[in-house]
């Protein structure tokens, strides 16, 4: 099977590194392509971007040229790590070219016919496009992952939807990587907690219920449940750690709620797809678990760890999770994401073989 | 004015230096005996005790010799910092032999003929004390103060009382010094969140209630709230921070719940004690406060920092509060109650002066 | 006695602000002007300044319009924080106008006619002031204090040029505000070390070395030593700590050397400015200080504390030196150095009150 | 090829856990039994050992019991985490029973009949088993590796032992894992850098000149240079970096102290041993690498990582070196000490296949 070409826009950036290196011997695809910032193009990408993950760049990628954003691109699969701003008018443009784009970025998330996907959740989402393509006159395809800290939620509250979720309170505690490189002063974060990230609490209370809603055949149907959060910057590298409390309308057994996320599996094709882990929830019997350090890694970055669950004196259950936020809640989702489209036969000429559905 | 001896049990842990470094200088109790652990018995002070504060021992406190725990006391007033084992016992035979004890210890906070005080909040509750003599023969004392996370709520919520306090959703991130010396391992805390305080959140749904309450001459009427709670532990050094949301039935515009926190003061001789700071609560207007290291010190580490008061869509209002927990949340906060109970006569054979309440 | 109006340049960044604190009820001194980069000028100070120290910015500093960097100027003494390139030009602007200008930056800290002041060390060499004035037809001055990490490394080896010292080989372990802020990136530094501070190793090697020397009326003798440096960044906030092996010819005991620091102290006045410190030096005996966080605020962040001397089996002594780099080693420094000027009636029309000299 | 059975002792403890992590799907070794404290002593290994590694304990040792330090061992191969005291006498007694005891502890590293193993760098010292067992009768053997901070330092110098290495200086910043679990107190090293490490200093001034000595058939020769050091503790979870500068008598350029490096491998079979890297050293072309966070993980933990190499004003050449301190600088040192001891027979009847030595 040949691999497909893809391009990362915001390469550079910390979790256009991600991409690179998660894209790094992936099965399916490769890396062909590699779009900056101005100041970036035209140089080598490993001159170019100041590599700030763990460990190095991976080789493959040093020598390929880093083009600008307003460049012509030639892979059919486009992952978009892109600043909000940059994000709003580019990734229209390629997908309207004909480009299947995977974006991180904010700006379409909640667009009505923009699929909001999570492959274990909303799957049946990806119906989105054909309308997408039907509106719009387009080709390509244009296809958001959620906000980082709405990953671990969302993931949690999917095995949950069948007992009636009505109420979802959320308080984060998040890595410094959320916030891009430079991103975090150290200053503002060594010995310290930030009980504030900007325009996160909005989107944690809304995109939750667009991830976990049903998809009607037209449009998505929120999730009828009320949201609050808030949000809160602490002194960790990447890893966002979520205490929740939920009503479930249904009462369930505690054991019912933990038997719940330990079935929990997407529909195939997504547990064989090359990046999807092989649980998607694990739940922690010990009382001290997860923690952001020792678990974020868990299932490669891809699993969400859930921990905790007991009763809450308010609104029924309460419980802690934890996801990756680089990985799982950003370049890691995005990806599998784009491998859930691929063996749906959305990327036009792209179609992985059968046996490689492993 | 004669300054009154007092005794530091516990001398040699971690709240047990706050107490000697807050009372060096104090203008109205000089540290006159030392108690600690059989290992430091015999010892002086500035032997015994490995410093864990920045800075130094007090040069006054160095030369003290470390009493045993069983060691006849001749100081009227005891403040305690010992664990909870060793508190059990030796509290209450110190009260019983005529001693007021001030004590951080978490065993007798719940007990009903024991004021858990809070000087700003509940200063009527050292009406209990007539009923712990009478009950229990005693000439002595015997008052506790919060929980040092309990403490930012109870300071936060003291005065919203008045708009009817029904439910508290609290989730905390509590500094490494909240678990003494040697405690958090920096193995487990480093680029870490523990979303675990063993005991912790049964202590916050309980005795913020009591502390609240109205004292009617004969007991505490505990507030009738429901309050959920959730206790993490991170990588800072001093400062626990709570993000709370709360209902309340009067549903006060929000500004008036902050007009309610800036006119806070508790009622005389309080706010004229030494320890009390000029302000019991301070609301921040920026967006990004009150932060755990930037805000901390207020007021020396007595003042609650409050900020972000913004609507919860399901309790109606949430915020964020915080207190230095070694200080107004343990060693400060019991000075000043043993302040109050000076000034209110319960100290046998000491009154201060009525020109040194400042 | 009047208080002397005094500028601040780069009052909006981390050593700006440091400035502005430490400023706050000095007793010669009032900031009368603040000046900032080109966004802030126009603004309030309170507005234009996000404060990144901790607690708040004085309230009094909160009302002064920030001033281009163009703008005249009616203050006799300019402190500046100014980085490198603006303090290029401005500094020596301000000079030739009439103005004392006291500067962190690193511009002409070894131009030969200006003082590299550090005044326990080396208070004669104010005397280049008056070939400066005579040399460039100034009216005001230009006077530099040294890079911070020099700092604890210059004070500690002040009291052994006594013994030669020929030798000096430097480890740092730097704060994170030493780059200023926003400075270095969390993600840069959580759970890092980063053995590289750009530029310098080279200002180690050289600056200390004309601290260090004798003015001859004419110029500056540099110490005739040699000096190595290496310089990490870690994880801490502020103080900067260096590990120091150095060669003395005369081969004095290590008590002797002890006594050489304990007993240091500047000549007069400077042991009576209002910012020196009680002790400039302070050698610990314990075997594990001093330690960056519980020693970097001993004398109000202006002594620098020794520890550890033992011998080096290449270089004969070795010990552990630390300062506080925003305060001893920045605007402290600074400030310290304008009241040594002040009292030797180098600022024009302003002379403390000989009682004033505490 | 039948797997050799392998003991852990000190298998609870924080390196105990790495064995136990890095021998899970070892192609030669399982572990059969593991020895822990009397606390310890007859519980499952996943019950008695609070996993303090990243991730979770593997699941193959969780059932296994935890034994008595004085129960007698089947395995022919034991790995030892004992604490000094503990592995004083215990590893004596196992070897003179005819186990091949690899270990960690300090005790017998000095010791003139117990190699000081490190195979790309002294295979060769393994011909003091014959002495060994010659002189005490022993069948089985001791063999020891050397301290965690040493270890960069012999790695670094190793291949420069042609140009004369006479004097060595070195700073150290050790992580916190090097001082066990719980061993460092959080409230010790959050904002700090604590510049002592107790008895450390002696260990990197004598281990490296002994690791680095030539065997000469009855006895290593020391290398004859002069070592001084500085060990600092920093908050970093695991990687210890050191500052080194050194006199090379043969003054060879940079580029030919980095090609000694670059081209540095052990010598056969040592490359081809299960757990040696590809790169036994890495050196850095980037002017800001290696770092501790970054950089700890290459080559799986077992590679030292070199950079910033530049002319020291005094010794002549300086650089900065890492190594995983609980990998390389512990279990999976001592791993590699036990792989080469099997492939050269030492082993009591067990001989890996040829072709298993890849």
């Amino acid at each position: 099977m040949q691999k497909l070409d893809v391009a990362v826009l915001g390469a550079t950036g910390a979790v256009g590194q991600r991409f690179i290196q998660l894209l790094e011997n992936h099965p399916w695809f490769r890396v062909a392509e590699v779009v900056g910032s101005e100041r970036s193009a035209g140089r080598r990408y490993g001159e170019a971007a100041r590599w700030v993950l763990d460990g190095e760049a991976p080789a493959s990628a040093l020598d390929l040229p880093v083009k600008p954003l307003d460049a012509p691109l030639n892979s059919p699969l486009v992952f978009s790590a892109l600043p909000k701003e940059a994000a709003d008018i580019r990734e229209i443009e390629l997908a309207a070219e004909g480009h299947v784009v995977c974006t991180n970025a904010s700006s379409n998330r909640m667009v009505e016919d923009v699929p909001l996907l999570l492959p274990e959740v909303n799957a049946d989402h990806v119906g989105l496009i054909d309308i997408q393509r039907q509106q719009r006159g387009w080709s390509g395809a244009l296809v958001a992952n959620s906000n980082c800290t709405a990953m671990p939620v969302v993931m949690a509250l999917a095995p949950l939807r069948q007992f009636g979720v009505s109420k979802v309170a959320i308080v984060s505690q998040q890595a410094t990587s959320g916030a891009g490189y430079p991103g975090v002063a150290a200053l503002d974060i060594l010995d310290n907690v930030v009980p504030y990230v900007g325009g996160e609490e909005d989107k944690l209370e809304t995109e939750p219920l667009r991830m976990l809603g049903a998809f009607d055949g037209g449009r998505v149907q929120w999730l009828p449940a009320i949201v609050s959060s808030s949000c809160n910057r602490v002194s960790v590298v990447d890893g966002h750690l979520v205490n929740v409390s939920v009503e479930l309308e249904a009462k369930p057994s505690l054991e019912a709620v933990i038997e719940a996320w330990e079935s929990f599996r997407g529909a195939e094709p997504v547990p064989s797809l090359p990046s999807a882990p092989a649980e998607p929830l694990h739940y922690f019997r010990q009382p001290d678990r997860p923690q952001i350090r020792r678990d974020r890694g868990y299932g490669k970055g891809m699993t969400t760890s859930i921990g905790r669950l007991r009763p809450c004196p308010i609104l029924g259950y309460k419980f802690v999770a934890l996801s990756h936020n680089t990985i799982r809640g950003a370049a890691g989702g995005s990806i599998l994401n784009a491998e859930l489209l691929a063996v749906q036969g959305f990327i036009p000429q792209f179609q992985p073989d059968a046996e490689a559905v492993r």
